[in-house]
């Protein structure tokens, strides 16, 4: 019996559209356990550090570049960057720079990166009307709720199609978010969804090019620009998920799609989120983990090691294989750069994923003693490794659930830390302290604007 | 031996996104033949037609509402709408009126439309700078050589799982034309056309609903901004249509992806362009062709026909099987509806697919008494219509090639005559004539620009 039909033993295809944007547009947030407004802070605080960190990427420069070209109003904040764009052009940059450190969070079962394409776009939302930190955060919740499952439906099998998961569904809780604050009805948000179904694409042959995160500032607009379709009367499909020939058939043959639906309202996907202590692939975090703690509890020196051996995940030698990277971004989906950083520095933040580290000799040289095994049994937050040294010693490491999983979870503290690490580059320590007090406090702000507001870049 | 597989024989897979892109970026419009230029100015010609006839329909007032909301900028013209946009809102807005009507051209081979993507880019591009009409006429040309050869891998098995053709590669047309006239390098525009193809989507599902159209305005949209970003500098794969999990790949297994660059520079696919007589799917012409020259010849009064059977081409169930449309979008994907509407008025225009005439109880009678039946003999555009009168009499007629194929093409004559039914309704006749004489002398034309200017509505 495959996962979930027990669950879905009662539930009919027929209508899950509707029933899913029913959900969305009847929740009330005075329903919400403080638990899950906690969560979806945490989801806040860390897209906030991760976009400013992503801010000064190139590949925001030319993103401003063509939408100045095109001719844009200046209506929505561009993140730490001192400047405005229309509203779309504002989520799209902001999608872009909120993934482009690989840094932002992820929800292991759909291999979906939540906030990325939601938070930009209710952003976005929040400079044409008024919304309330509470509402926001509703509707966050309510947007991770319905992208995710929606991706839980295709993954694995779409991923390994080729396609890129938050590129393909990321849209879907933009749409949500955004319809819901939008006070679309139920008939209205299904109709928003049709759009961005019929919006969705992007894939991972991307990987490593700046459209990979071009594929997240996608979703971010297209959801967004749904929702405003759809409350202008603009029309489109109110059952593509589930007719004969709409997303899920056309996308993903093999699933369940009924899985959509199943037991929608007895919980929180949020509740599930994991954040990045590092910023590359979710499914290399374990094998980092096991680097870094070797390396710190028993002292190593780079120089040292002989050879060091990882027991893998299978889907990772599929998403960062990639032997000999040659820039920053390549290196996020190198498993061997990634160890020989945790190795050499000690750490996988965006210091190492710069063109220089990637290139850097002390590097390359211990990647060239890096192997990997697949373990079909194991996990993908798993993984074990081996180090050798000069001396003979051999040493080892085995992480069952790795750093910023729900079940080996990052502190309220280490978020922060992690944030600062980003935000104090852009805003100044005293920005970004001011910044951080009021996404924690975001419940109780009466205008979200406000908190997009504290972006700007000091000086 | 599958087809193309003899041209085939001598062509690796090997960088045949670089082969296209320097195919466009090597080409020089002194090599193009006259009968060239004129079958591209016949494309010009009946694409003003159309998106003139679709300037007025509500969907535009929707996508209008929708850009002031966001924020927009008048750089580029509206068409027929006597007012401007930013150049990517611009380039959306034109696509969709461009195909509204279902009136807009077709390539049969790969059953894509290649105006509608690729004029609004062009237009679009015309007012960001300055391009003579003959270099718009030849990065048409080039525009539509590349999406339709792109189109031709992925056609059937594309379509048969629930992908609209032109929303999927349409854009490839509209990045190469603009790629063009931008003189990107062949490195940029294979990266441009990789950009296009990681924002490819559009679903089937849609057809019927306004979201249909929106795909064409997003292809011409996503074509412009690719060339514009890899202008920029913005990155992408280099090879996207080969790669292991590149377009082809994860959108087609089945296709022999080296189609794509058999023959290049033999021929000009533009010579095989298709024109629409009526504005409904093509599938249906030959029948309503086989119904009208019956009608017509035979003088029959609809209400003394019993029955009609029509013998089609296996497609025809498949994407106009809907028995009882309601609204006159949805008229299109009915060859019931065709049928009747070609018994009743001699005629499938634009007329024949609004809301109150798919809905005419004279209609809605005829409509019942029509059946088909698929012939998996039959070509896309041949069919055979039997109807039985009243008095017993039995009428047939079998139609090799419907009017506007390559084998029994409209003439400039009959095309210009489809032009004024929609121009003039938008600009009155001496505009209507003004812009047609501009159309059919737009080789001698020192900017592009001076006929979208031409396009702004009478009083």
């Amino acid at each position: 019996m495959k996962r979930n039909d027990r669950n879905n033993a009662s539930i009919g295809k027929k209508g899950i559209t509707k029933r899913l944007a029913q959900y969305v547009t009847g929740f009330d947030h005075g329903d919400m356990p403080s638990e899950v407004f906690h969560a979806a802070k945490r989801c806040l605080l860390d897209w906030l550090g991760v976009a400013l960190g992503g801010s000064s990427h190139r590949g925001v420069d030319y993103l401003l570049h063509v939408a100045e070209e095109v001719g844009t109003e200046s209506k929505a904040i561009i993140i730490g960057r001192g400047r405005k764009a229309d509203i779309l052009h504002a989520a799209l940059i902001n999608g872009y720079m909120s993934h482009v450190l690989d840094y932002d969070d992820t929800h292991l079962e759909s291999f979906v990166h939540p906030s990325a394409p939601v938070w930009p776009a209710i952003a976005s939302l929040s400079a044409m009307m008024k919304i309330s930190g509470k509402d926001a955060l509703s509707a966050f919740v309510l947007g991770y709720e319905v992208e995710n499952r929606i991706g839980r439906v295709l993954f694995p099998h779409h991923d390994e199609r080729g396609w890129h998961m938050t590129a393909m569904v990321g849209g879907f809780g933009a749409a949500a978010a955004t319809g819901k604050l939008l006070r679309l009805d139920a008939g209205q948000l299904s109709q928003a969804l049709g759009i961005v179904a019929t919006y969705s694409s992007g894939l991972r042959e991307m990987f490593g090019t700046m459209s990979k995160s071009l594929h997240i500032g996608k979703a971010a607009m297209s959801g967004l620009y749904a929702s405003l379709l759809a409350r202008s009367g603009f029309t489109s499909s109110e059952k593509v998920l589930e007719a004969p020939r709409g997303f899920f058939a056309v996308n993903a043959d093999e699933c369940d799609s009924r899985t959509v639906v199943a037991r929608l309202g007895d919980g929180f996907e949020v509740l599930q989120n994991s954040f990045k202590p590092y910023s590359c692939g979710v499914v290399t975090h374990p094998i980092i983990d096991a680097v870094v703690n070797l390396r710190n509890r028993e002292g190593i020196e780079s120089q040292d090691v002989v050879a060091i051996e990882a027991e893998v995940h299978t889907m990772v030698p599929d998403v960062t294989g990639k032997k000999s990277p040659t820039t920053g971004l390549d290196g996020k989906f190198s498993i061997y750069h990634c160890i020989a950083a945790a190795l050499v520095d000690g750490a996988c933040g965006p210091d190492q994923f710069s063109d220089e580290r990637v290139n850097h000799p002390d590097i390359i040289s211990i990647r060239k003693r890096a192997s990997i095994r697949v373990n079909p049994g194991f996990r993908k937050h798993e993984a074990r490794v081996r180090i050798t040294l000069g001396s003979g010693r051999r040493l080892e490491e085995h992480i069952p659930f790795a750093r910023g999983t729900p079940q080996n979870p990052l502190t309220d503290e280490k978020l922060t830390e992690k944030y600062h690490s980003m935000a104090e580059s852009v805003l100044g320590s005293k920005g970004a302290q001011e910044l951080a007090e009021e996404a924690w406090a975001i419940d109780e702000v009466d205008d979200f604007q406000g908190i997009i507001g504290l972006t700007l870049p000091s000086q």
